[in-house]
């Protein structure tokens, strides 16, 4: 999983004083909850075993995972997520845009465009600063993949229209009438596990509100039911586009609080624009 | 809930600037976590609020509620615990074993002999102290009321001798021939809403191992299967020794640790001693 940043980032902790105290920060981004560690200044020799034991909780700080902010040869910063299992993630928008705040509001840059080494590429922020507080961070989530429009499925007895979008990960998007009768707990699974997706695949329910607000409920493989997620909000608003129910700026309401999608004309890039919350900052042994 | 603590605790914090940064320390007894605030350098004023805003995971700081240390007349310190909830509880013992490290190793206290001021009365904390760290800590439940040694009930099709013992709460004490075979999840509800338990009861399950070592799993009345539960450690402890099953000091072993309990035979009193952990200092907003 740790792939080509394992070499440079042990050659970088090597010439470090390893510490016994690490501090670290705890913030959300639409109710996606990470611990955050700048590892220039406290190194981590095993982030694997750290999320486990530190995302557990009870006995544990509790998160969602761990996210190491490092130097970067190709970018302003580099992002490392580890989930709270250990496995590391590839890339999260929420995670990204709280690195923003964090970068920002520690002192770490002056930059209000940050580009963010991943192990999915680089990706680039925008921050909205008010009285020397970032208030919103705008990720580039980059380009949507568009699969079938009206794929047709039964599942549980039932009939559904989807839209297949990629945004790295799958997605199947249904647009409802009323999406207070989905039984997302029951249906989610059947669908996750639906012969049409080898793969497995997320599942977002969505109600179109107006052109420009959409009430989306998310299944996320292998998470079952979420506060929100970021790749399925904006899936939804390109399925919403592609389908002619929305336009080219849209706002995704979940459970967790709202994202604002923009599908760029030009450039093809989705942009995903939310808050992050630092929750509080913390000092644990190691 | 607030009860005569109200006046002098309100008392107390006119006097004192309110801060918009407040120290805590997250600390597990047995997986039972508190956030705990020291209030004669930080006051806090709606802790009912704070207690629900806190203990929330993913966008809080996660934990099954808040405790304020503060001043007392009548004991070394007073001790207030709000549950997730924002609910006052009584008293409980793990969160006053935390009480006892935070204390002597945050240099409030040199004594090893500690009282605390609880909505339950005054309880006496004993501390192990190796290397001026705290290893274990003894606090005095007081002592237990014994009920029926063998009560005969029905639930779910099957017949249950059980007995009950109060530690200030309501606890049913069954022993098993093998643990493994309960399911807590399905007979917990059945025998915790027993038409015998007008005011409903904590239930355990508890297998002999040795004299001296006995396995149990808890039902918390109003939430469900828990890690370990310090009031139903000192009801199994004490159900062990109506029956002639254990000596007068057992360990207890639960899915979130062990607990040691001795019933003295002079004062009647039940002794739990185990663990208190720190796991990380914070700060956060307020």
């Amino acid at each position: 999983m740790y792939c080509y940043k394992t070499k440079s980032y042990n050659n970088k902790i090597q010439g470090v004083k390893m510490t016994h105290q690490v501090k670290f920060t705890k913030m959300h981004g639409t109710g996606n909850d990470y611990i955050y560690v700048n590892t220039m200044l406290y190194p981590l020799a095993n982030p694997e075993e750290l999320a486990v034991k530190w995302s557990a909780p009870h006995t544990g700080i509790g998160s969602d995972g761990l996210v190491l902010i490092g130097p970067s040869d190709i970018a302003d910063f580099s992002m490392h997520i580890y989930n709270a299992d250990g496995s590391e993630a590839m890339m999260c928008g929420n995670a990204s845009r709280c690195i923003g705040k964090y970068v920002y509001e520690k002192g770490l840059t002056k930059k209000k465009t940050i580009t963010l080494e991943t192990l999915s590429g680089i990706k680039e922020l925008q921050l909205t600063v008010k009285r020397k507080k970032v208030t919103l961070v705008t990720v580039d989530m980059g380009a949507p993949t568009i699969g079938e429009i009206a794929l047709e499925l039964e599942a549980g007895g039932k009939q559904y229209i989807g839209t297949v979008i990629s945004m790295g990960n799958p997605h199947l998007v249904i647009f409802v009438e009323n999406i207070a009768k989905v039984n997302l707990s029951e249906i989610g699974p059947l669908l996750e596990h639906h012969p049409l997706f080898p793969h497995r695949t997320n599942i977002e329910f969505a109600q179109v509100i107006t052109e420009e607000e959409i009430r989306m409920k998310v299944w996320e493989r292998g998470s079952g039911i979420t506060q929100a997620c970021g790749t399925g909000a904006c899936a939804t608003a390109v399925a919403a586009i592609v389908n002619g129910k929305s336009g080219r700026l849209t706002n995704i309401i979940m459970d967790g609080g709202i994202l604002s999608i923009r599908w760029d004309n030009e450039s093809n890039h989705v942009y995903m624009t939310g808050e992050a919350i630092k929750v509080f900052n913390g000092t644990i042994s190691l």
